[in-house]
């Protein structure tokens, strides 16, 4: 019998939950309010519980769980995670293990998005795949033929803190210039408060009804196709630092297409196409072959999909069945 | 009997030659000026004539070359190379194979030396090696587990075209602010000539005799060593760049070590110090783990040691003995 696996996305707002066959079909769905100020342990409890239901049945299962933050995953420990800043150090995977009785291997969400998307979704069939989110975080993966490749230590494809300015604003993470700084949620936004008029009658305004902290990218780009001209300006801002980073990317690994997913990606052409044009204008290869960029393909479920492969793979590397 | 290989390491102005085991021993060796006027079957001759006699001998041999340049090192074609000027699109795979009678693959400079670095020299034992050239060009590579990543099409690895500064000058390649201005050979030199006071008693100037066109990162490093706090400068200007963008590189790759060789690089820790010094502060791991900046340590022998290493993997490769 084909084995299945439990996929299990941590969020920031909510957990998903959803069992998965190997080919990627989804067999059952669950969800819970992401338990953010609970203490670890009980808050695995919560996600146990949630998960056992969809563990029952036939055949082989395995556990995989996506989160954000700094994981890991050879030992299951989340070190810290911005969703849930009461966790430290835990050792998520050996907690759910026991509570599951079904082994349960963690991975952080970027690296659970890109298996999704590069074994099932706008990657698929293709052989090196550079996966990118672009949300509050700007985070990354890299899936050469359908294995995710983590580095020497599993932090490899962290994408949203390479530099693009040297000197540019300092980032929390310790560099300059992080593409995050201009991809991400926060960059975005402020980018585009600073050039919109906020007054009445300006569209991001009205759409904000006059609240600045309701301005997020959805808003953004809601605002663009009313033809905010700021809007429009901000995402094509961000989109020529995402083409810029791409261009690093592509001269390092010559993958055969970028994905990209996340919040901000929502936006869809107003992003990609400045970053499109960026890449083709500095790629090295442009002349050959310029990678393709893709918008991901599965939507919110690639998170516990991609976390269902990471534990079927987990599985697979354990010998285990 | 244990594989032999004979590489072929084409340089600007020389061609060196040698028969090495498959445990990196040189066995055998031969060089001859690089034919740079020489139209490209004649210059095939060449090579072809200075490497015949390395061929004899028992037991199996395959013939692997190094070349700087844009090469597609599936089908052994040099689609042009700075060395060789009046190389265009040239088959030198196809002709050298035909000439010797033995099978010869192709793969550009970088990509052999990395492979000699990684296997036998300072990367040895460790799991993912980023290796740099730093030279007229800058050339990269990237090898994990002892066997080049190549990428889709062959161009993995240029980390000479890595953008430290996306709105820095303009590069040939089409980008801005490449690594290559910072720390090759041209840029270095600019730097220093622009920062030194040319004139006599100042050190640089009297290493050259007066002569701004002997000035070279030899020379450069001679007048550090003497004091020279223009050349420390404008070494110092360069690793710090590097560091930068081996911070990208660490980011993206998690790599084991990094080793960096070429002309630049024999500045040694004027280069290297900096460099380590800005990949501390900026590595996103940096707590974690931050890769050792290593220089190389098979010195000019690494490019036809790593050619004949590329020679008898592509043998493995094709299945051939």
């Amino acid at each position: 019998m084909a084995p299945e696996a439990v996929g299990i996305d941590i969020g920031g707002t909510e957990i998903k939950i959803g069992r998965v066959s190997e080919r990627g079909a989804v067999l059952a769905r669950a969800q819970i309010a992401a338990p953010i100020e609970v203490p670890g342990a009980e808050a695995v409890d919560r996600i146990a519980a949630a998960a056992a239901p969809l563990l029952a049945g036939a055949g082989p299962v395995r556990v995989g769980v996506g989160c954000a933050g700094l994981i890991d995953s050879r030992r299951g420990v989340v070190h810290t995670s911005p969703n849930l800043p009461l966790w430290r150090d835990l050792e998520l995977g050996r907690l759910l293990t026991a509570r599951l009785g079904t082994p349960a291997a963690v991975t952080n969400d970027a690296n659970a998005f890109a298996l999704a998307e590069a074994r099932l979704g706008a990657g698929r069939g293709q052989r090196i795949v550079v996966a990118l989110t672009l949300g509050t975080g700007v985070g990354g993966a890299i899936v050469i033929e359908g294995r995710l490749f983590a580095g020497t230590h599993g932090f490899a494809g962290e994408l949203g803190h390479m530099s693009i300015d040297r000197d540019g604003p300092r980032c929390p993470c310790g560099n300059r210039g992080c593409l995050e700084l201009y991809v991400g949620r926060r960059g975005l936004v402020a980018d585009y408060l600073e050039r919109c008029h906020w007054q009445p009658g300006a569209p991001g305004h009205d759409l904000a009804e006059g609240r600045r902290e309701r301005v997020d990218p959805k808003l953004i780009a809601q605002a663009a196709r009313r033809g905010d001209a700021a809007a429009r300006e901000a995402f094509g801002r961000a989109g020529e630092a995402l083409g810029g980073a791409l261009a690093d990317v592509g001269n390092l690994l010559d993958p055969t297409v970028f994905v990209v997913g996340g919040g901000v990606s929502q936006a869809g052409e107003l992003v990609l196409e400045p970053a499109r044009r960026v890449l083709a204008e500095r790629a090295m290869a442009r002349a050959v072959a310029v990678p393709a960029i893709l918008p991901a393909a599965l939507g919110v479920e690639a998170g516990f999909i991609g976390a269902a492969l990471h534990g079927l793979a987990a599985g697979e590397a354990s010998g285990g069945g």
